[in-house]
Order: structure tokens, then sequence, then C-alpha cells
């Protein structure tokens, strides 16, 4: 399933998928099948039937596809995209995961995953706006590509780690890096409003064949500055979920961003950051591609 | 008001006051006294008339003590305690903002204030017991004065930034050293489950006659570990909210836990770790007494 949130004018939020090139609403179909739907992919990855109801959803309405009311189908330019999880108890960070990146930054090859925090109030939708710093001309771009947690769980093993994957989606974990360095922590440089994109879409792994083989590319105004396969992760999904849920329970909603590689504007000579109007995307091969304008 | 949140037996967590020496059940008088009232500290803070209406509530209580039904009025042994704001969008924690630590710790002392995070799963309540962690014998406190923000705000001035504080609390950054100093960054010593343990009440602000006077104190089985005033803070709490805030909106229930004294037991020669059956207690004048116990 490709799955997503958006808004239409000044609607509510609402629950959509990826159908035959448009988007459907979900509830609204829920609720002509008569299929109890939670509101929202958070509140569903929370429930006990978990993706399951919309899966139903999905093949009701492509059962009856024609007879779908003009309110339940949308096309991309009519709607707003909103991150796919949009309050999650967690976003677990990883630094430092692909061996190029470390070596442009510096830093020595961690025998453990890095781990740091990115706030909710961080994320946000493809194509809407990211804040340019007034207070700092450091603002750089990270390509990674996020996984999002389906199941609650602690202690997990990497041989079941999968299971609790409810899918996998873009994110763009962008960084003001005159506060990221100013102290010897990098929150602050990580977190100001607006600068987690995620999306388009949550993607359910069973859209993907071959996940190693995902090529993940950045652009900035259309040049290629980051660009590398998820297989060349040094951590892979399964281990960080290992190593994180030895530490911490894993919820469902929980987003673990896995890491950038190299090619960020900190690590070039000389050093570019992102200016107003630049348009930044982050792309995944069956994933998706995640667009936003600085602004 | 001294606001905590609660449970008797296997009941659902419960919105309570400390009156007169016994805990009453805010919800249950609410519904008698005709008082529309949010079913917890959290929810409180997020509605227009945030702790407004647990007052009213308290006011109704005293003028009517003699008549309060038994199933509203609780002894604090008859009680568990839950951690003061349960599931906050963000635990923002400042390392390095006592002198002494810091010059214990061999850091140098920050320009800016050091931020790190704690997920939600660490927290705990007063009388809880703290999870000892098998995997390491470096399990270490740090009694820390946490700030409940009321208000929403992004660029908070210090001049406004009391405004935004609900209430202050006792916080115990429960820490993991060989985690913490595994990497470069400190997240996985900091985040394991149970590890942050906030109350016992949430105090208003009212409560207090001068900050800065408190005294907080760190008790490891009775014997004094921490101590240090408020007033000794690097960075106060006015100057924490406006530079947090420069950063990212402040969320009515985010947390902002403000750093420890000298005297943690990884600072000590030879070094002091917490083991099983070890009690710990962190005390500040006028905001309370948080108890917990290693397991």
């Amino acid at each position: 399933m490709k799955l997503l949130m958006f808004t239409v004018g000044s609607s509510e939020p609402k629950f959509g998928a990826f159908v035959q090139e448009k988007i459907i609403d979900l509830n609204e179909i829920a609720s002509l099948a008569k299929i109890s739907l939670a509101p929202s992919i958070q509140e569903s990855l929370k429930s006990t039937s978990g993706l399951s109801d919309a899966e139903k959803v999905i093949t009701y309405a492509q059962e009856n596809w024609n007879q779908l009311p003009e309110n339940t189908v949308w096309k991309e330019d009519q709607i707003e995209w909103l991150p796919v999880v949009g309050s999650p108890e967690k976003i677990i960070c990883v630094g430092l995961n692909y061996k190029h990146h470390i070596m442009e930054m510096k830093r020595e090859m961690p025998s453990t995953p890095v781990l740091f925090a990115k706030m909710a109030t961080t994320l946000n939708g493809h194509k809407q706006d990211v804040p340019y710093i007034d207070l700092s001309n450091s603002l750089d771009y990270e390509a990674e590509m996020a996984v999002i947690i389906g199941k609650k769980g602690k202690n997990i093993k990497k041989e079941n780690a999968l299971e609790y994957v409810a899918g996998y989606s873009c994110f763009n974990d962008v960084t003001v890096r005159e506060y990221q360095f100013r102290t010897i922590q990098w929150m602050q440089g990580k977190n100001f409003d607006g600068h987690g994109p995620i999306g388009p879409m949550l993607i359910t792994p069973d859209e993907i064949e071959n996940l190693a083989n995902s090529k993940i590319t950045l652009r900035l105004n259309g040049q290629v500055m980051q660009e590398s396969f998820i297989g060349d992760l040094i951590f892979d999904v399964p281990t960080l979920i290992e190593a994180i849920s030895e530490i911490m329970t894993l919820n469902p909603g929980d987003i673990i961003a896995t890491g950038t590689p190299s090619g960020v504007g900190f690590g070039r000579t000389p050093k570019v950051f992102m200016q107003r109007g630049d348009v930044v995307e982050v792309e995944i091969t069956n994933i998706g591609l995640l667009q936003n304008t600085i602004k």
C-alpha cells in the first residue's frame, strides 16, 4: 500500500491511499463500504487491526472504482500533503551511518549507532515550505530513509525486526549546521520547526522488492548532491531496531531516520548551504520523491 | 496548587490535587460541583481554561470538605503515583548547567545551553521502581528541576518566559554512563525505559516564594550526594525558555529538565553507581521529594 495524510482546501486531515494514480479518501470510502477504519495512519498503527482495515477499504475501492462518489477521489494537484505521521512519540535519528559521510564529516567509524532526536515539531509534509533560518546561513539537507514502526516492541531481535516495520518513507533531516555544532550535542541544529519533512507516503514493505538495491538521491535545484544505496547503510534496519529497542520501547508511529549518505552541503568545498527559493528533493527507488522549497 | 496523577488499585489514571494532607480526586469532585474539567494535568494544560478549572474544583472541595464522599479523598499510602505528565511531545534536557558539575565532568563552560532529549518512554512516577540495567554497571542519578510548559509559544522572550510555565517538579535524569559515552551523542545512555522519574507533583509557581533560593538535594540511601540552589543554574528558567523557543515551538505539557548539580556518581573518586535495592531521592524546597528504588 501507498498511504498518505492530506487535506483538501481547509478540510480536517484525511487518511488516503494512492490508487490508480489518484488519491482516495479512505474514511469516506470506508463508510460507504461499512468498514470500520481509524482516522489516520498513526491511529491505524495503534489499533489492533493495524493497516489491514485500510487494505480492505482499498480493495473495496478498486472493485467499485467507477461507482466512487466525486468527493472520495482526488488528483495530486488538488491536495495538500501532510507528514505521514503527525505526532509520533519518538523520532530517532541515526548519525554517521554511511561510510563516505563519516569521512566527509571527519568522524570515526562508530561501533554502535550514533543516535539523536528530532521533536515532532520538526515534521513537515511533501511540497510544504521548509523555513529558512535568518539566525544562521548554514541550512543543510540530509537525505534519509525513514522507517515507521507498526508494533510495540522492546528487546527486538534482528531476526524478527522487520515484523515491527509498518513501512518506509523519504525523510530530509534538515540541519542548521552552526546550531548543530555550537554545543557538543547536535540537538539544537536538528530541531527548528518544520525541519523534518517526511513523505510523500508511507510505503508498506510488500511494495518494495529489494530494499538494499533502492537508490537514495538528493537533488538541490535539480542537481544531484547525494547518491547512495540503502544497502550501503553501516547499520541496516534490523540492526537499528535491535539496538534502539535494547534501550527503549518502540511504539506504533515511532520514526527511525536511518542516516544520510555523503554529499551534504557542509562536507563540500566550498560549503553549500540552502537559500530561500531552493528546491530540495529526496528520492528513494520504490519509496517516492519528497520535494520541498526553502522559504 | 499541588497537582498529581495517580491510580487507586487498578483504576484508570486519576487527576488529583494535594489538599489538607490528602489527595483528592478532582474529576469525581468536579462532577459533584458540576464543573467541567479535563481528565488529566496534560489535557488541562492543552485546554483553553488551563489549570483554572482545577482551581475551581479545589475551592469547591475546600468549601465542602466535610461533605466529600469517601471515594473522592485518599491518603498517600492508598495511591500509586504516576508521572505528572505522561505523554509530552518533548522532554528537553539541559546538560552542563551548574558550574561544579561542568568541572567534575571535565567539560568546558558552554556559551549556550547544551540540549539533548529523553523520550516519553523514560517517564516514571514517584515511588515507582527504576530499572537496573544488566547490560552495564554504570547506572547514575542526576537531580534536576523540571519545568512543565503551560502554553504554546515560539520565540518567547526572557521577560515573558514565566507566563509559559505551568509549574515545576522534581526530576531524576537517570543515566547509564557507559551507554551515554559510547558514542558522541548522549542519547543512548539517557533513554532506557523508566529512567526519567518526575514528581511527585506539579507545583504551580504561586506556591514558590523564591525559586532561586530553593535547594536541590539528591540522597542515595539517605546520604547527600548532590546539593545546590536553583539560583546556581548557569542558564536560568527564562533564559532556557528563550533559547529553546528560538528553535522550536514549545507546547503545553512539554518538559524542560534544567540540568544537574555536581556530585553525580560518575564524577566521584571512586565512581559510585546505583545498584538494585538502592533508594534515590531528589528533593527541592517547596517543590517536593521524589523517591525511587532501583529494581
